[in-house]
């Protein structure tokens, strides 16, 4: 954590994320040049203290010890670095995009003599700076042991995933599928229960103790998965399945939209056709992504 | 809430849930009968202070104040009640099924003289008793204050989430497959990580965050449901639809099987075929079942 040094910081981007990013690296004592396409958005941020609007992102670069990307995508990244010296220039790259497309973006700036770190940010910008929040890395555990002091400002549970320049990107994909997945099921969840005459309060006033039931799911489920252990003394993939006939049951005659209930449905029934009826439901990390099998 | 009255109390089947309700009841000083259809089970936990087995249905019916039966399904309850005098007596059902069958039960009781709530358990066994645990109860709101100071014993956040009898089946249909379908989701993205070379400990570290992530973005959605205002400054339908073109994009790059991310991708495009592109998340609850919308 020798990164005391870090002090001269480069925000490329300034939209809602960059905006956020830059402010709260000025308030924590950085130096910040920021550089933005439409120059306007970058002389807005300028008026507060510790920012300062760069011309041309060569200019933001080439002032900072490090270059935090958070541009729109990888076509906007490379059009910001042509012409760029990036020769000894460490760039963190911020910016959504697949585990592919941030390998590529490591392999033009090592290309062109720069140093490389991969990241993706958990939440919205008005999580930037908070304790809880969090942003991935992936890439040299050196570059990041060196950046973290900075990177924790960021977000306080900010961590370094993985050495594959994908790991970042992979892992938003992952957490936030999880994330807006849940929020669907629970949108479909609301829309069905009204449609038999249940007020929302009251089902909020269930829903702290069905979080509860999901985060130790979640928790059980990761060790099985890390220990490759899917026996269970708990429910069985197959008293899912059955849970989930009575669900689909109830959904369809209710008249009610059931996407998610339906999918996972016919996933529970790929999963006892595979023979994994008394497994835990942890089992279906097992399956195949195409499967052959013919449910019975 | 004068139930002080509620000493005598009746469970009807004595498998893993009936036995953690009839030994939280015995503990909380009720005086408890058990009955199970094979009698060794019932016997063993009649071993315990304040627990006696009944030799029939109608012998636990009979004694009790109030009967919570947890039989395995809606066929064996009509079986246990052949013959049992129901006249004044107070049912609770506690059994699994689907609110047409909650309802069915209640008209079977009430035809013969009883009283009838309905009842659903969110969580496993080991929570009953829990001060964090709930309990769900439809149907008359006179006959739940009467017996409230009894089932609250049962699980501290218990609640009567409706007036009609399918409520409590409705509401752990829709809570249970919010509960399974997040786990699950999470189970996909383990899978997936791991092909990414991400450590799941690494996945943990953020998996705070992202479910206060979800804790807020289910509270926002029941709030734009219940106001029926699907506006949005933060992320729109179309912006879920192209991150989630991006977390498809990188499942199907690393061969991970996606079922729930692909569903809910179709979800999110049926959405914005529909003209819900620049609402918020919530607008999915107004898509309906059956939807002849053409993708474009």
């Amino acid at each position: 954590m020798a990164d005391s040094g870090v002090r001269a910081v480069a925000v490329l981007g300034t939209g809602l994320m960059g905006a956020a990013i830059a402010r709260v690296l000025a308030k924590s004592g950085c130096v910040v040049t920021v550089w933005n396409r439409t120059a306007e958005k970058a002389k807005v941020l300028a008026e507060l203290d510790g920012i300062t609007a760069a011309d041309t992102a060569a200019d933001a670069v080439a002032f900072a010890d490090v270059t935090l990307v958070v541009l729109l995508n990888s076509a906007h990244v490379e059009a910001a670095f042509a012409g760029v010296d990036l020769a000894g220039r460490t760039i963190v790259n911020l910016v959504t995009g697949t585990p592919d497309e941030m390998a590529g973006l490591g392999d033009l700036v090592t290309s062109r003599g720069g140093r490389y770190l991969a990241g993706a940010i958990a939440g919205y910008p008005q999580d930037i700076g908070a304790e809880k929040g969090a942003l991935v890395y992936s890439g040299s555990a050196e570059i990041y042991n060196e950046l973290k002091g900075t990177l924790v400002k960021l977000g306080g549970r900010s961590t370094l995933v993985s050495e594959r320049l994908g790991g970042a990107a992979a892992t938003i994909a992952a957490l936030g599928g999880f994330a807006v997945v849940a929020i669907t099921a629970y949108i479909e969840a609301i829309a069905f229960v009204q449609s038999e005459g249940v007020a929302l309060d009251k089902l909020g006033d269930v829903t702290d103790t069905v979080l509860g039931v999901v985060e130790s799911g979640i928790a059980e489920s990761a060790r099985a998965i890390q220990a490759g252990d899917f026996e269970t003394d708990q429910a069985a993939l197959r008293t899912y399945l059955k849970a989930f006939e009575t669900f689909m049951e109830a959904f369809d005659s209710a008249g009610s939209r059931s996407v998610l209930i339906g999918a996972l449905t016919k996933n529970l029934a790929d999963g006892v056709a595979a023979g994994y009826g008394n497994k835990a439901l942890a089992a279906l990390a097992k399956l195949p992504r195409e499967l052959d099998v013919q449910l019975i």
